[in-house]
């Protein structure tokens, strides 16, 4: 976090004491808040205190953002080092979820997982040129071990190819080594000196990396797809975030790869597009740096003494990370806080009498407290994560609080005229939709709610995510179709000087407009991918449709966008 | 690895070429091995080729155990970074297993997964003295970013007590936050300068690190020791390996902590201990450094405007590593190769497809490979982790010496008279007892020879463990009782001077002999832990039962030995 602006911050981000907010914690958020003070009251949600969140995520996002994470308590800023940050167990539970998807579906593919060492040589790490070159300036390095300089530093891995395929060229000797697929859940460290964000651009994080070697490139190719799928339900699926499937471009791709395909993702608030993963066919190139070849089965080592012939293996890389769990935020918290899709939360169902006020009895709160725990259990039992909040010290209004703040997904209230009437009343965090449901029908009713919670949460951000992919034809509607927070899909030639191009003459200098806020960036736009799925209507017709900002022809559309 | 014997090595250890071997792990394995190549003759199996193990267990343990680990394929040596390796999918799988459960586990117990960042400032990292005294001789140090000199450079992990505890500070602030409990499964590095091994000794390995906070020492107390059970549960109820649970001396307990619990196996090739586990309370000292405090509850601030009584909360933290699978190979392992406890197995059962001679007719041969991908199906439906090999190109011979040497519990042998018989023949990999098994009666034999095999493989290393801890009362017997291979129960003073002075009177050079190998090593004994199962016959009398090694009288028995 920069802390320029720290001064401004104390002039003019006046907030109360509450003893439950550190003042470590406020000296950080106040950072993140600081990039528009004279909008802070405009911003600011009536009546909100320091417990929850105090802005509106369309007033200032980066703002909201930060206030959700840290008071959700999904994330803490890390003041040691900065652009890490801490995944408390509210985040890190949504992780362990993608995980057991995710690794459970790989293992049906034949993927093993195995850990190579974080550490590889700065002669390893130079091998691939293109790789290299895309990864050297963000590479941390180890010199010094105890007190002793190293002979040699070595690099903490920013991605494993150059760690792993070394042992690749080892462990393939023939073709009955291929496929060869292995899977590795652990932390990479890329120092990025850009602005780093929570989540969506860190220093450290975690991810998975699949590396594979195939004996041909059909073999390699229907695999980078069969993963894209997988990353487009944990996308879709668990965390109900509509992606884009397509192919980057050559300048987008990953280093050192033959080609990259991307699941795009749409963060409405601010109408950026956001890379959510990537599974790359790396063609031959690494197998040739290092070595990674076999005999020809079909043209072996003849008893004329004639040596076999070499074939270099296919490989394929591919990554999800905890980036993920950014975009869920982005895409469906609201002003309460955070919103968790029921696939990935921790606790689905949060359960909470109600309407015990001093007129009450005592046998009646008892009986109340009763049912609250009977309510949890029979959830349980049903394999629904449900949990009670019975904390006698908070109100109920305090504890739909602290729970929406939460993102729980359902609250069930039970209050003493519930139990006459053998029901609970429910409220969505999603809607807010309240309706009771009767004890007899319980864990059927709940499941079902949650099922469609799930997919109307999915089929909102899809519809979001549609209406703002606009098609354009021409460039005069380039610019302010983004500016009005829309990603573009566009015909394009597909050259890289004309994707710098666009780059330069779609970023606000050259649309003669200040940058106002991070709201709307004066970056410009980048070409996120070309889409599986390709617009009909207008088609793009050979020789003919001209590109959207250069004379060539166009090959395909293109989506661009302002991104993260 | 150290390189120095390598000149011997080249003119001593003459080996076949072997094309599946590179002569890069050659190298490897000739570096380890290179100790007594006067004895290499006897430690060599006859008949053994490189595919399979080539050296007797009880004659170059060393050497036995980089074989088995590099050719069942469990680890590869990494070449590029010494002390660290590759973890290959047979041995990460059991990782796996470790995981699953102890996850579940402390779960159950109220522990929450997070993640922490891998770097620490030097600042927090030296807030506590002893602690750091403890780990900076082996913290790496990151220094370079890109091309850029960090301002300051910061550490890698050894350990995350000061990662975590100043945010403990944060968010403990009453009561109501106690206990917190927190865990994180990750990489840690510790550049260690002493000879590395795998698994056993390595710069990075892999964990999980529990840190919890406590109101009273009582609460931290029981958590200690609820941890410790948990990790016996890790080592004999998965690894089938025995282990004694006691507190370690003052000298050896984790550095800044109050106590620390300890879980100790025993390497029976060696006669060396091994720490297995350990489980810490941390008392106050860490709470007192970080500042990481409440307001007695029972003391809170007066509405006469006096202050509440702060109270410093009590911490544990706890660990258990992927060293664990380097005990469980050491301990279980044999000259076929890896033996593998059925628990975490990840090939439980192989079905081997046999007596397929020339003779027999093709429709018979379909018939049995028809049968052998029926007993796995079966199998598997029923839990049990099979899997068939039906290659052709190789020999049942073959396939029985490759799945033994990569450690599977149970073979099933299947040929055409079995069908006729309806049965199958089965060979157990702990005993090579073999036993034929009625078709009808398939998954309930099975899955009783696996419990037993599981249950004799923990009983026959226990009895090992049993008959080599021994109760010697008299110095003179102290040497000669580690020289046969034992671990001594000794009278002892709890002295750190005494200890001191054990190790130096125990140690090779002082009984005037020449170190020989490292089987049987120069190092003097250091103590293991004082079991809390202590002996009963004869008692420790106070004031009357003087110590092992000084004047002093004895407190309790503690357990000494050369260890890893």
């Amino acid at each position: 976090m920069s802390t320029k602006n720290n001064d401004i911050a104390q002039q003019s981000h006046k907030v109360s004491m509450d003893s439950s907010i550190s003042s470590l914690s406020k000296k950080t958020e106040k950072k993140a808040s600081m990039k528009k003070p004279a909008k802070k009251n405009e911003a600011h949600i009536e009546g909100a205190s320091q417990i929850g969140i105090e802005v509106r995520k369309d007033a200032d996002f980066s703002t909201w953002y930060t206030q959700v994470l840290k008071r959700s308590e999904m994330l803490e800023y890390y003041e040691e080092v900065s652009g890490c940050y801490i995944i408390r167990p509210l985040a890190y539970n949504i992780w362990q979820e993608i995980q057991n998807f995710l690794d459970a579906s790989i293992k049906e593919m034949g993927v093993e997982n195995t850990y190579f060492p974080m550490f590889v040589s700065q002669r390893q790490l130079e091998r691939e040129k293109d790789h290299v070159e895309g990864f050297a300036p963000e590479v941390a390095w180890v010199t010094k071990a105890g007190s002793s300089e190293m002979e040699n530093p070595i690099a903490i891995r920013p991605t494993s190819e150059t760690v792993m395929y070394p042992y690749f060229a080892k462990w393939i000797r023939t073709h009955r080594d291929l496929p060869l697929k292995v899977n590795q859940w652990c932390n990479v460290v890329r120092w990025e000196f850009k602005k780093p964000q929570p989540f969506i651009r860190t220093r450290e994080f975690l991810w998975q990396e699949g590396h594979t070697a195939h004996f041909t490139q059909e073999e390699a190719d229907i695999e980078v797809r069969d993963i894209l799928e997988l990353y487009r339900k944990v996308y879709e699926d668990l965390l109900a975030v509509p992606v884009i499937k397509g192919v980057k471009s050559e300048k987008e791709k990953f280093a050192g790869g033959l080609y990259t395909t991307t699941i795009e993702g749409f963060i409405p608030t601010t109408g950026r597009g956001i890379q959510a993963a990537t599974s790359h066919c790396l063609g031959q190139n690494f197998s040739k740096m290092f070595d990674i070849l076999i005999e020809d089965p079909n043209a072996p080592a003849g008893s004329d003494g004639k040596n076999a012939k070499k074939l270099y293996v296919w490989q394929n890389s591919w990554g999800l990370t905890t980036r993920s769990i950014g975009v869920m935020v982005m895409i469906h918290g609201d002003d309460k806080g955070l919103v968790l899709p029921p696939q990935v939360a921790q606790i689905q169902v949060i359960v909470i009498p109600c309407g015990l006020t001093v007129k009450i009895s005592e046998e009646k709160k008892r009986s109340v407290e009763k049912k609250v725990n009977e309510v949890v259990e029979e959830l349980k039992s049903a394999g629904i994560r449900a949990k009670s909040d019975l904390r006698d010290t908070y109100t109920p209004g305090y504890k739909f609080n602290h729970w929406e703040l939460r993102g729980v997904p359902l609250r069930l209230e039970i209050g003493p005229r519930d139990l006459t009437n053998q029901q609970v009343l429910s409220s969505r965090r999603d809607t807010s939709a309240k309706e009771p449901i009767p004890l007899a029908d319980l864990t059927t009713h709940v499941s079902a709610i949650l099922k469609t919670i799930q997919k109307d949460m999915f089929e909102k951000a899809k519809k979001i995510y549609d209406d703002h992919r606009k098609i354009v034809l021409k460039w005069e509607d380039f610019v302010p179709s983004l500016d009005d927070k829309n990603l573009v899909l566009v015909p394009w030639c597909e050259q890289e000087k004309c994707e710098d191009a666009i780059k330069e003459r779609s970023s606000r200098s050259n649309v003669e407009q200040e940058p106002e806020d991070d709201k709307a960036p004066s970056m410009g736009a980048k070409s996120l991918c070309i889409p599986f799925e390709q617009p009909q209507n207008p088609p793009i017709l050979e020789g003919e449709t001209t590109c959207i900002a250069c004379d060539a022809f166009a090959k395909r559309y293109a989506l661009f966008g302002r991104s993260y």
